[in-house]
């Protein structure tokens, strides 16, 4: 079965669950009403199914290659990228005196989750020129604005995010890229980068480097780190593309999954860059960049679990094996039944996740509300982390309903399973999501965490009246992470660390439930029986993992490195 | 860092947690002593440390490929088989009369696991072997046996296993595959089979295939199926090669991972064969095969966790990032040091529930006991599933350690990933074991469940003098266990189904909980920490998984067909 984007389940969570109408409520964002959802999910649903979802194998089998320092991309994806340029999808949040389109953010989230379940090698591409879009209005001048993000938000550019090199992954602050003035406001940019998603390609004019590097006698770690937008092409004012830029693509990785992105080595050479934002601002900048780029991964786990879980309903539905009853196929045996349940109701929680963040992001940035930044913020890793582990755990599971087909390439679940394992990796590993969880996102001693405890314990006290069996281990589950919240902030940090992966866990689970009863509020029978099976069968977990956040890290930290090495 | 085969950590296994001198201290096995397993597995981890380790990766960057309808092998590969088939580790356990050595299944098993580690593609092959060598000692004829035996112990020769095909996968009594007499005592076999392991090969001299198939008018479903011993080449009785038989690779599998293994479409046009066991009576001989190469898959399973596990272990003490205290490796890091705490802890686990598997085999060979075979039949799916689920989340770990140099495929830790993948699916798939172990294997009331769990608390009864904190809730974790299995053996099978996987994962944990806590009450103090963090993090799941048992099948197939397509 071919892909369908999941338009009305989008649809189901932004109304039922996730309370979208308070951001078209807003002043900024009052535009962006019932109708303009419904155009925007139809026409970008329709462009998923029929234009980028055709791309997902080729992408596969005919890998981004370098040839004579030239990337040429996976046959299609050229068209591809241009009707999602075309289509307006990648500026759709962006400021509309650039040529954006000034929508929500979660619009644009919704979009790219069904474009990730379609084609996530592609897909990637605009998710890092929305990244850059977003650090460039917020840090560059009004000459970089005026001049690259017209071309960003047409696609005629994209843009790249260049923080990797060989010593420096998580621990970005090691980097050693230098950046020289050239004494006409320009810096020489020198060094290697590793890991740039669309490093280069074939089918945009230009490519925009966004490059963190050290200015000279700049202090080291974090803070002496500054922001440079690095071209391909060097612009002329109006735009016209100019001299060739020092620097170039050294090679592509030999990847698991994700073959139609090109993942580039990247050599700087004195390379003419223009800072953005302050000398040695070049962190806060990355992190607008990186914020809503981990929660854009997190939806890119949740638009493949989207699509394997599809892939793998579809399938059981037909395969004819063994003496099941009703249909004779394999959905029939409740070990199957048992796994596809598990893959669509986990999807469902994630997505609301994400969704969740995505609107408090939404009424911060309209309303200027600290409550709402501080909601978004909290959430933002528990989305990345855990929208990527179900996008993991489905695809996964989507192998495994195959059976010996699924580890077959050709019937495609195999790779929704190799493409989907990066996004547990890049933007912040999972275990760095869990670290800013329980660290800088608790240091409000867990007054964020409060509140969106009390919001699932109220949404439990409505529900009681009508679903009593829901309500109650919803309400339970959540009071007892409000008490283990409460354990957690008086720990110290390297106690929390420990117990970090678990607590992330354990709150998403409990949001889920939160989302699932909401959900079978709705009325909907299908929806109330799978909420039934989650808050069953899934949130009980939480009991477990309150057991390993209370371990803290002792247990952990008394396995020494010999023991583990030996 | 290179694979090492855990030749000491096998050991102490044998020696302090599966009770392995029970086995030496049988009469059959009284040669397989202390002195014989030092050398044993100090030479087999010698052949898989050297040999067989440095074909892990071109086997998977030169996959074995089928040019003008000979199967050509991976580089390097006929040189590694030659040093299995000539150290004597293909027919171990075999029969001495034919040239096999006789010894326990528990070493046979415990040199699997450590050629699984070094190269698994590879260690299939020998695997498929075993199997049916097997199933010729006890089904075949004495001429078939006189014929096939010495040449498949040698290594001359090598075994295959035909049972799928593409309509019969699981449900194996859908084969349609045809066996007619030739009038002269043989049979000429046509059909197609799928997924077929090592189907050929250019470094054994003849491939002999066991085939399932229907003679004339047998009656449907598994009833009617036989086997039937089909060799590439027709021996003469003196087992010199004659003419080629009517059977082709039609073609080879493009697979998500285990790529030096060529899975073959077989295609067998009039093929000459010969009868194993009697007419209509090849699914027993067929279950004889199948057993063994369940528990010879969980250590499959065991292997690839051992080895990537190590492999993540390295990375992680070489690799400096970020403000870890001590060493400044990642492996400071508690998130980091938890997931490889977990990764070694589960492998001792697994490992240890197979060897006590292979144990219970041996001693029920060598005494007749039905108490042992009762015991080997139901840790079989555990091991099997158990193994390879802790083979899947140990190598997924193992790339998440890596960071961003976990997707890339030059480091290693990806192919990992991928080989292991398909451990979970072949051999029956893990949902097929869990359906086994609530189904089949508690069809004796409970007897086998109980037995085992009361030496667990045995165990912990007499740990509690010494290890009270670890002993308590191993001692607790069984109760409940043995409470719940009551439970279950009271519901109908189909309310079983559902809760099947669940009940097999928390048996596992339980399991390996007592292997934990023999370990530590061994004196050794870095099993005793492992120990301690496996009971304080892991056990604890028994709690989730025992309310996912109790939820049955009422939850999950409450979710219709329609609800999941929608």
């Amino acid at each position: 079965m071919p892909y369908r984007a999941p338009v009305s389940d989008i649809r189901f969570i932004l109304d039922n669950v996730v309370g979208y109408d308070r951001v078209s409520g807003t002043e900024k964002f009052a535009e962006a009403g019932s109708d303009m959802v419904d155009a925007i999910l139809t026409e970008a649903g329709r462009m998923c199914d029929d234009i980028l979802a055709p791309l997902q194998r080729p992408g596969d089998l005919h890998p981004a290659t370098l040839e004579n320092g030239v990337v040429r991309t996976s046959p299609g994806f050229a068209d591809g990228y241009r009707a999602i340029a075309e289509g307006g999808w990648i500026g759709m949040s962006a400021s509309p005196e650039n040529g954006g389109m000034g929508l929500p953010i979660s619009l644009t989230m919704a979009v790219n989750d069904m474009m990730s379940g379609a084609c996530l090698s592609l897909q990637l591409n605009p998710l890092m020129t929305q990244g850059q879009i977003e650090a460039l209005e917020h840090h560059a001048s009004d000459e970089i604005k005026a001049l690259y993000l017209p071309k960003l938000i047409s696609g005629e550019w994209c843009g790249t995010m260049n923080l990797t090199e060989p010593q420096a992954g998580s621990d970005v602050g090691a980097l050693r890229s230098k950046a020289e003035p050239n004494g006409d406001g320009t810096y020489a940019i020198s060094g290697q980068k590793i890991y740039i998603s669309w490093g280069d390609n074939d089918f945009t004019e230009n490519v925009c480097h966004l490059v963190l590097a050290r200015l000279p006698d700049s202090v080291p770690g974090t803070k002496g780190i500054s922001l440079f937008m690095v071209p391909k092409f060097i612009p002329g004012d109006d735009g016209s593309l100019g001299a060739r830029n020092n620097l170039r693509v050294v090679s592509l990785e030999h990847k698991m999954g994700l073959h139609g992105s090109p993942t580039a080595v990247m050599e700087y050479d004195g390379a003419t860059g223009w800072l953005v934002g302050p000398e040695n601002g070049g962190m806060a900048a990355m992190f607008t960049m990186m914020n809503n780029a981990r929660l854009g991964v997190g939806l890119q786990g949740i638009g493949v679990a989207e699509a394997a879980g599809q892939h793998a309903v579809a399938y059981a539905a037909d395969r004819k094996q063994g003496r099941a009853p009703g249909t004779g196929a394999i959905i029939e045996h409740a070990d199957v039944r048992r796994m596809l349940a598990t893959m669509k109701a986990d999807t469902f929680a994630a997505r609301s996740i994400a969704m969740a963040c995505a609107v408090a992001i939404d009424m911060a940035n309209a309303t200027g509300d600290a409550n709402w930044t501080a909601r978004a913020a909290f959430l933002t890793p528990i989305a990345k982390a855990f929208g990527t582990e179900v996008g993991m755990n489905v695809a996964a599971a989507g192998v495994q309903v195959h059976g010996g087909m699924g580890f077959i390439e050709e019937t495609g679940a195999a790779q929704y399973s190799r493409d989907v394992r990066v996004t547990a990796i890049y933007e912040g590993t999972n275990g760095i999501q869990a670290m800013d969880l329980v660290g800088r996102k608790l240091m409000d001693g867990g007054a964020a965490a409060r509140a969106l405890l009390e919001e699932v314990c109220d949404g439990a006290e409505v529900a009681k009246a009508t679903h009593a069996s829901l309500a109650e281990p919803v309400w339970h589950a959540a009071e007892t992470l409000g008490e283990l919240t409460e354990w957690l902030v008086a720990q110290e940090l390297t106690e929390r660390f420990g117990a970090a992966t678990a607590y992330l866990e354990a709150f998403a689970r409990v949001l889920g439930a939160h989302a699932h009863l909401k959900a079978a509020m709705s009325g909907d029978d299908a929806r109330q029986r799978l909420a039934t099976f989650y808050i069953t069968r899934l949130l009980p977990e939480v009991t477990s993992l309150v057991q390993q956040v209370r371990s803290g890290s002792e247990d952990v930290m008394a396995v020494t490195v010999e023991d583990l090495v030996a």
